[in-house]
């Protein structure tokens, strides 16, 4: 499979078609950035790394009962995805108060949240992806019913019940994540986009030591190194 | 009745303690603010407008089977209300869109919402009253459950529901509100603070001419004449 036209260029992957209507091709780049691309950088063969880990994540989930767009991977930068509306909604799941939660609602940085605290956000660059309740969604034409939003609430909840427990087993706390949705040609909503230390933050149980983007947002340095480590403990047996 | 201690100073008014500790004296400041407090200002008269306003449209919805903290009027300035625990959420219904709306997710400003929208703000000057969603109120613990959350919005569109309709009859679109609740010694949920032209957007439903507080927010001056005229459409038979 080959890439044709490029369709979509993001922040952190381009998206190409292909021969077949049905199939995409994603290309992961080494780009970084941060605090709505105000911050930009790139880190040789991140990209690489961001796609092992989110196929190995996505095989995961996929096993477990999630649907996701990811048909196969085709090189360490390229994989096969299938087709699908995205719905422009970024579903964020998190189990401890840090980042922009800390700063929004003054709770102490590092605090267990009592239940996994799913938000909603308007994925539109322009406007600085902003917060939005269930009734935003509702206005903005973002989904069809209320139900759709249960539906992302209950896949958002799910993912992090599965992921957080793999990677409890792996001494990485799941810190918080982002996913994104996308709806095929059949109307199923499908996992797509990834998930990787892009679009989550991971700490070592017992360090407390960031292995994630955060270490390119503020500065830490090592971010190749901590996106390595992350891939390790991943294919651990 | 008379004031005993100062018990609480807010931006709009001061609220003293009585000889009944059931019962508390509520005095409505001449001050404005806007933006966070950014902006401020004063103007002679406007506390015993937003009195007089506020004491009409509690009146009209107390006959429409909204529980409210309102004891009496005691003076231009001053009210006997209930004492009641404010519960520490803004609850903002929108007819139209406008203001932080338009801004924060692009609508068309004078946009006609499809549907009374319900939004939740956390009351805390200090961070700025952020928006937030169900899940964020009992995170932080400002509800009991989700039940509340559900008769906070009931209790927002129904005092919508009476407002939008008596304004409608006297020339005036009623384009959003602000409400706050307490909670009295019973259980019971109560409207609390005010509702007048500080919390409200009126606009002149044939000229859009604004008749509230974005004349002082945006400097459009004639501030008191607008509440005047708000107050005086309010009594007119």
């Amino acid at each position: 499979m080959e890439k044709h036209a490029l369709l979509y260029e993001g922040k952190g992957k381009r998206l190409y078609k292909t021969s077949d209507e049905q199939l995409l091709i994603a290309e992961f780049k080494d780009d970084l950035t941060a605090f709505n691309a105000e911050k930009r950088g790139s880190e040789a063969g991140k990209g690489a790394l961001n796609n092992k880990i989110s196929t190995q994540l996505f095989r995961i989930l996929e096993e477990k009962g999630i649907a996701t767009h990811l048909v196969k991977t085709l090189d360490d930068t390229h994989q096969l995805v299938k087709v699908c509306r995205i719905i422009p909604i970024e579903v964020v799941v998190r189990n401890v108060a840090t980042g922009s939660l800390v700063k929004r609602l003054g709770l102490n940085e590092g605090a267990e949240l009592p239940f996994p605290l799913v938000e909603f956000y308007y994925k539109d660059d322009a406007l600085g992806d902003p917060l939005i309740n269930d009734e935003h969604c509702l206005v903005l034409g973002l989904v069809k019913s209320e139900s759709d939003l249960e539906e992302l609430r209950r896949l958002g909840r799910e993912i992090n019940r599965i992921l957080k427990s793999f990677f409890a087993g792996r001494n990485l706390t799941l810190v918080d994540f982002k996913v994104e949705f996308g709806i095929d040609k059949d109307g199923t909503i499908l996992l797509a986009d990834e998930i990787s230390p892009d679009s989550c933050r991971f700490w070592d149980t017992a360090t407390k030591e960031k292995l994630d983007k955060d270490r390119f947002r503020q500065g830490l340095g090592d971010v190749k190194v901590a996106y390595e480590e992350v891939l390790k403990r991943i294919l651990a047996q």
